[in-house]
């Protein structure tokens, strides 16, 4: 059976805790869901913010709902512009990442860490996990055709019960690639 | 036998005509070396100019000598900022590529056409081309380790008395591949 897998191209962008979330907005403020992501209850918001670092400035739209801890997710490219040498991890492992300041619109906060490059994933439901023959952790390659053609090794599989089949990469990874969101690839 | 290549990352560039570095930094100009580049004869320039397309501008370094044709190499983020949609192509395929305005300290220029992604490729010399059993125009699969390990697909062989071996990627590709100027790749 072949394997595939839809891929979704990620953007920069930031993931507030909801302390951090008042700080930038106001005491009490409640993020506003513009769009849907593929995963279940995940949403795009209409609220932006300026993330700034030593070198230079983004502006980031905030991915909802508010987590325990404020993430921040760059390309490699990315952080060269912010000034900042960003290390690759899986999301939530932020320990020894850096810092960065956040500007919105009623107040600024200066985090300890919390910037990363996600590692390439794929995530999906245990039936679809079941499915593929593959079990949460596992690392796979992942091939994806086209002019750009190319080989992903290292894809972390993340499985659990809120999540749907897709793929994540970064917006380098996917313009290395050649690749458009939605586009279909194969699990080797 | 192990076929390795380095790796070198290309950022956004420009190689000018003769007549388009005259319109745009006065008549009788020549460009001033910087840096010596991989292949043989080529160099990076102290001259800059500024490329604006429908969207946004960029600042781009001048590699020389000066060419036939102009042609502008950018990555597929680089297109999104300018606000061009840029197809990837071989050096010197520029018919049919976008045109955009050129703006240097003496003049400025439009061009028709010459804004291209540049494919991936492999210069070699001839011997280094025998000693690989590869030739002109061959296609190959290169395989980059690491945390972000990748294999690209559709790599062209370029081969010529001119050339030294390399590998060039544009700076999306070597940020997807986490690669680092220099670096060795192998060819499958």
């Amino acid at each position: 059976m072949e394997r595939k897998v839809p891929i979704g191209l990620s953007n920069k962008h930031i993931h507030l805790s909801q302390t951090d979330l008042e700080a930038l907005f106001g005491k009490g403020y409640q993020l506003t869901p513009m769009k849907d992501l593929s995963q279940p209850g995940q949403f795009a918001c209409e609220e932006k913010v300026d993330v700034v670092g030593p070198k230079g400035k983004q502006t980031m739209r905030i991915l909802g709902p508010v987590r325990p801890e404020t993430q921040i997710e760059v390309s490699i490219g990315d952080g060269f512009v912010l000034g900042l040498k960003v290390p690759i991890r899986n999301s939530g492992d932020i320990d020894g990442t850096p810092g960065v300041k956040i500007v919105g619109p009623a107040g600024e906060i200066e985090i300890g860490k919390g910037v990363l490059v996600a590692g390439r994933h794929i995530h999906m439901s245990p039936d679809e996990a079941k499915t593929y023959n593959l079990k949460d952790k596992d690392v796979v390659s992942v091939k994806l055709d086209g002019p750009r053609g190319l080989t992903f090794d290292n894809v972390l599989v993340r499985v659990n019960p809120n999540y749907l089949l897709d793929m994540h990469i970064d917006v380098e990874e996917g313009n290395a690639a050649g690749a458009k969101n939605g586009q279909t690839a194969t699990i080797l």
